[in-house]
């Protein structure tokens, strides 16, 4: 871009201020592209002075085109049709795997084998197996490595999260999550890719199952043993080419799952496509000797908060609590108090911990989530997959070395 | 008494008015025992004209001192030492179980066999066995029999139930029930008699498990197969005659359960003690592919109602119905519009159903629970129970001829 | 009733036990009075032991059979076509006033005369100088005189009340009350009496508004100055007796107004009929520098919290609490924590604190609304209809001597 | 900006794609800037293809090392010291007042007679005089001008605006509109620059109640009169320099008001920043013959629906809808169903809306604000002020040609 057909200056940069910058490279072009371009581009100056600088040199797609039109869109300074390419450009120290779960491994273990710090979009791999290779593949390398579990960087959460190492919930009894959307109730609804199982890998466990299986170790602690029930309630849908025909699902529509903690607490875990009146609602609940909590993500700022001090003196109810608060995580990058976030806000968070890891080398755990991490989510989910093949009997949970 | 002593007339009498009398005999003068007691008082002249009238014959109990306060305050003709001596009077028709779940087989066998109807307190029997000796007795036996789950009388439950019979929701996918009480979060709480099994028979699965479990078939169908965990959290707690000392708790404090049921549903249980910011949580949450519908015992006049009728259209969100509306089940009886109504206005309702079932000579179900619901209950806890004991494999519900 | 053709003994009564008895004649036969006859019927068994066992000597309408009708029914030991033949009966203590608004004051103005203990339904008169002449009456009566705002015997309201007078919530600065229905916002309904101001005195301030206003003073303290608006939405509606024509509406639909209090504190006072989506909403909510509450009588067991005893550290949020604690208001008369009491359970706490009032002879003030409470009610009702026949200008609220 | 020193691209360009570019001159760095900025920023590949590519050419204030630092931060090509040197930039199209109050008219006024196009913040003038002068110079102007309303541009609002013109709602009854803050409660907080007229204009009348002011009017029409009160609850505060020593307070800290529009519905305003536990609530509440709407900002994805197509017909209660479906105002350019905004994202809508107006040369009425509608909205707050200033008397809206 030259200075003449130029337009807005790069944000965030007041010339030589001594903020390093840092080259990325985004894998695919879709949603999650999208979402991950906006926290780069604005992090800069919402959090600002920002740790680093994100440049953005390249986007790789399967087809040059479509690269191109990301690149114009989102403003990359190059376009790939092979990431492969784009691993090669040493300009890039960031590699953002975007791309759709078959190709999470192979692009995130090469790019980490180049030297690149990588974020990777989850689920990570499309098995335990998988993923279990890229852990170990990010293990033997020098680079940065986090699994794009955003969740983790709602304030909310995070604040939820900081409750419990204060002990504020006391000894903690029960956690329930589950994750309810509705848009497959409909059994007329068309067989889309993601009812393949050769196309998508698997149904709502991956999809929703991972998000809350990472909550529940993020907040709670690591589970040891599950039973579980995988559900496809409609066998058979419309053709999307040709609606008077059908084919078979062979993906779950849901599971539910029993699961007990190192802690001893114990729990329930759900997520569905098929709770009409929710779109999209990843909520949790936890019960603790001194306290309790519950989130849904369709209200993200708010934290429903009920805090008991003294157990002997207990009280009803809970507050409703809006995390805009000053001192509330991440919020001083954002607006005065009660004004509230949105859900991509959360990738800023996340991108910006990252940038923060890199630029002062500390490791992303325990905030965010790494591809130890990002394994032993897949360890769970295939756990919850082995139990649901035997009628749910119990599976218990353990991590190879 | 007199007529010189009295008082307040009989309500619902307007002397010869062809309404017929019911004589009652109530075992036990606890909680339970006021609740009947009131809806017995008040159903004359609040759902009037009344299907009969009740006459407070008699009540029983261990100690006569406490039979004769129990008749004093609440207006029964006789005081009774032993119930047997009750069931004896020939002018009682009904007897009215509320005493301690040890005595509920033994006093609702005899009360059969000597020809009363019977109404009996939850949970039925102490286990399946007995539960089932009591289903045998009921169905060698002429007269009416009712056990007392009262939250199928909960206006906005029967109204939910209404619904699924007339195919609103369409298919059902998903059923979530969990019930929740805080009591015995804070660990200091002492061993009360209901954490002693030998005196209480169970913990929070018969107590409140029961509940949910019955309201699961209610509403959904028979389980086919269950999956469960129980817990007991704290395992000592102080002595209430000596808080310094510790005893063993050897009931369970929680429970949570994967079932499926026949229509295909899968669904969620769980109940729990530790919930702490929940006084008395009965929650329920249903999906089906035309709507969902959600409760909370807590708010017991309110059913958040999503109905889609056109799957290819869906909508967002629920709403939030006060069940007080001419023409929803119960509400005739009590007042207008948004003026609220209370838990123990559940009993008038169940107590209306079942005499309006002996003098109409019908049988209570399907909106009320017979003996044969309160068994299949029994064995479903039962199920849940031998689940645990085995890690939460699968326990195939069973109903025994 | 002799014990032969007898039904249940007079519940709360255990023969010679030194509990007083009042003797008490109701006045009219409608909804009110169902609801006052169930507080009478219940509070002996359920407040027990009770300050004294009312015995429901006599019922008045204006047909004697209606008045039997109501005798038979709820079980009134004599029926009266005439109250002043009621009032004669020396047996009689209390008169209960639940009779049409334009015999408030004739009725309860003679039943003080006669000696007796009055409870009036509200509006207390049909305007403020009628209420006067009760007023005045009161105050040369020796008996207890009571007007039935039932909602300041709503546990949550009560402890609305006891937190206020503790400073709970400092420094008071708002409040805002509106009572929202929704029976009228149809053009179409018919002109119902009520819409006819010969027949029922006013429209919505005086049904709805006077609650607020009597929570307003009862909560807040006394206005200084009110300005207002009244409305009639829809001035001509179909005739009941022939809906092919109209008949003219000549009350008010809906009246908003300002208002400012003695303590300084500001607020909007708002009622209306035409306000879809609520049945019977009547909600307030009122800062202060502490602390703020919100509460519906659609959801009459819960009060919204906010309590900030250091204003330097604010906290966002309210916490919805289940006023059903061991402690609240009330609440030891009934059920245990978490189950929830309905509308009517108001008239056992209001006419349960009549009782002890006149038993233990103290004024049923400040808790209960006395006549002079009524009649400054009607004061400030008589203002705002003042102020918005003149364009909402401000009319200051002088009370009489 | 050189290819060298660059970072990312501009986003949203493709080179040579015909979307011409605007040059923008902001006046003012603080919080609004930013928000504004950031719409500025993210709009070009968000709303994709934007309808013109904003380009960020200049900022001034009123130190040059403030603007410099914001031109640092944010991207603008150059700094300002003196908004007069930015206007003469003619590379400028559209200046964005964000300055204090007292610069608005000043500079709006400069900017239309040097041909700019203008987005003004809000309030817009200091009072109605100053705004007339503004409104007057727009319509003597050829460039499009706005006033900052951005509340009108959530997608909740917008759809409410829409389902009002649809007649969705049927005749509209009654409007309820208070924006709740509450950072003032607290009487010890400092004496800050906004509690002092002469550098504020006023207190909370304009800083919140402007917004729902130009609400009222944006949903329901204009009003014709009204009635109101202003109230200061603290007179003296704590000196922010010198906490020992108090100082006036000289603004009003609360409002309240009634109002009526010219379709007959009647209304209540109030803004305070004296309502502990809301820290954002700018809510409101339509309530028509056929349907209710309800709002609040803290939550301002959802809009709580009550439709009642068939009014003689009605149903209880409210629908809480997530506003983000596919068809949602605005959407489309955001996320997945269920997946939430937050606040800045109005002003992504509002400048995309100016923008295009400016390319397709449309009024921005009547969806956005004009400076016509933001001296209406000040009128309306001199009227507030004087019906204050008389006790609450009536004072009639006027719009002087």
């Amino acid at each position: 871009m030259s200075g003449e057909a130029g337009a807005a200056t790069e944000a965030g940069r007041g010339g030589d201020d001594g903020i390093p910058e840092i080259g990325v490279g985004v894998v695919g072009t879709g949603f999650m592209c999208q979402a991950h371009v906006n926290a780069f581009r604005t992090l800069p100056y919402m959090a600002y002075p920002p740790p680093a600088r994100p440049r953005l040199r390249g986007v790789a797609s399967r087809s040059l085109a479509g690269a191109q039109a990301a690149a114009d869109r989102y403003g990359f300074e190059r376009a790939h049709a092979d990431w492969r390419e784009m691993l090669a450009d040493p300009s890039i120290q960031l590699v953002d795997n975007c791309g759709p779960n078959n190709i999470h491994a192979e692009v995130s273990i090469a790019a980490l084998e180049a030297g690149k710090h990588v974020l990777c979009e989850k689920p990570m791999g499309r098995n335990a197996a998988e993923s279990r290779q890229m852990r170990d593949a990010a293990r033997r390398a020098a680079g940065k490595h986090m699994v794009a579990f955003n969740y983790r960087f709602v304030p909310a959460v995070r604040k939820a999260r900081l409750l419990l190492e204060q002990g504020a919930l006391g000894e903690i009894y029960h956690f329930r999550a589950r994750y309810c959307q509705d848009w497959l109730a409909d059994p007329e609804f068309p067989r889309a890719w993601r009812l393949q199982q050769a196309l998508s890998g698997s149904g709502v466990l991956g999809d929703l199952g991972s998000h809350i299986v990472d909550l529940a170790r993020f907040l709670v602690g690591e589970p040891t043993v599950v039973n579980a029930r995988l559900k496809t309630f409609v066998s058979e849908r419309p053709l999307p080419e040709n609606p008077t025909e059908r084919g078979p699902v062979d993906v779950d529509d849901a599971f539910v799952a029993l699961v007990e903690f190192d802690n001893g607490a114990i729990g329930t875990l759900e997520a569905t496509r098929f709770a009409v009146g929710h779109r999209n609602a990843n909520m949790f609940e936890i019960n603790g000797s001194k306290g309790s909590l519950r989130f849904n993500l369709e209200r993200l700022n708010e934290l429903e908060v009920h805090l008991c001090p003294d157990p002997s003196n207990p009280q009803p109810g809970f507050r409703s609590e809006l995390v805009t608060e000053p001192g509330d995580p991440f919020i001083e990058w954002w607006w005065p108090v009660g004004h509230i976030i949105g859900w991509e806000h959360t990738f800023v968070h996340e991108i910006h911990h990252l940038l923060d890891a890199i630029v002062n080398d500390y490791d992303v755990a325990p905030y965010g989530a790494t591809f130890e991490d990002g394994w032993r989510c897949d360890v769970i989910l295939e756990a919850i997959t082995r139990s649901a093949a035997d009628g749910g009997s119990p599976i218990e949970i353990e991590y190879a070395p």
